[in-house]
C-alpha cells in the first residue's frame, strides 16, 4: 500500500514553515511523496536536503494544477481521501483504506474549496474540533501504518540518530 | 492524569503560525493547558477565541521563565517529558507515563536548549527523524490517551460538526 500527500491552499511566506512541516511529516511517516501548490521554492530545497541528509526516497513534486492531478489519480484506480474535521471518524474508515493500493491524502490550508470534498472518495476527521493539518496528516499516517513506520529505517542518509535518554548522539557516514 | 504543554523557543512572526498549531493540537488532543514563552498576543487570542466557540475547559498561559516553571512542577511531583527526536522511543516509555498523575509535555522550536534535555525526566522520540512538533505532540497525546480523545465531547461550546461524508454540518447554539 502506497500513500502520496497533496498539499493544496498554500499561500506564499504566510504557510512556508507549515506547509514544510506538513512535507517533513510525510516523509517521516511513510508517504512516498508530496504534491504542493504554489510554494515557495525554499520549501522544496528544505525538505530535499532534510531527504538527502536523512536517507530514504521521499518525492517532492511541485504541480499546477490539483485538480487535474485528483482526476488523474482516480483515473488510474488510486482513492482519494481528504483530511478536514467535517469528515467521518479516521477509526471508522482506515481498515477499508488500509486494503488500498495507492491512496492519496489531502491536507488543505484554512480555506479547502468545495471540490476537494466532493472529489474525495472519503472525506476523514481526525476528531471534530480543530486543530491542524500537520497533526491531521501525522496521526492518519500513524493509523495506517499502524505505527511501524516509527522504527523504520531509512536508508542512504548520511546521519543517523542513536536514541539516548540525555543529549544527542547522532552518527555520520562520511 | 493530567496532561499540560510548554511551548518554548517561539520566534515572534516567524514562529505564529507553528505555535498557534501547537496549542489548537494540545487542546484538541486532551492536554488541559499550554504554557508559551515570548509569544505574540494574536497566538493566545487565537486559542482563547477556538476555546470559547468550540468548548472544553482549556488554559492558555502566557510564562516569562520555563526553566522556574519546570523547577516547580517537579517539586510537587510531576513528571516532565521532552519531545525530540533525539530521545528513546515513545512507545517504550508510554506505559510508565501513563501511570502518571500529572506530566509535563515540552516541545521547542528549532533550536532546544541543552538544559530543556536535562530538566526533562523523559526525552521521548515521536520517530528518529526530523519532522515537527506540532506531529510529535499529536501522536505523544495519542498514545497517552489511547486515541480516545479524539471521540470526546467538550462541553459549553456555541459550535459543534455532525460528521459527513461530503461537505460540512455544523450545529450552532444561539
Amino acid at each position: 500500500m502506497k500513500v502520496s500527500v497533496l498539499r493544496i491552499g498554500h499561500r506564499l511566506v504566510r504557510d512556508d514553515r507549515v506547509t514544510t512541516h506538513a512535507a517533513l511529516v510525510a516523509r517521516a511517516f511513510g508517504a512516498d511523496r508530496i504534491y504542493m501548490t504554489g510554494i515557495d521554492e525554499s520549501v522544496s530545497n528544505t525538505v530535499s536536503s532534510v531527504a538527502k541528509r536523512w536517507g530514504g526516497e521521499f518525492e517532492v513534486h511541485v504541480i499546477e494544477d490539483w485538480k487535474a492531478l485528483v482526476r488523474a489519480w482516480k483515473k488510474e484506480g488510486g482513492r482519494v481521501a481528504h483530511l478536514t474535521m467535517y469528515g467521518v471518524n479516521v477509526d471508522d474508515v482506515i481498515e477499508k483504506l488500509r486494503k488500498e493500493n495507492r491512496v492519496l491524502v489531502i491536507i488543505g490550508a484554512e480555506k479547502v474549496p468545495r471540490e476537494a470534498y466532493d472529489l474525495a472518495d472519503y472525506n476523514i476527521a481526525i476528531g471534530n474540533q480543530p486543530h491542524s493539518e500537520i497533526a491531521a496528516l501525522a496521526i492518519f499516517l500513524d493509523r495506517m501504518f499502524k505505527g511501524k513506520q516509527l522504527k523504520k529505517e531509512l536508508k542512504g542518509g548520511r546521519l543517523k540518530i542513536v536514541p539516548a535518554e540525555k543529549g544527542k548522539q547522532v552518527l555520520e557516514s562520511k
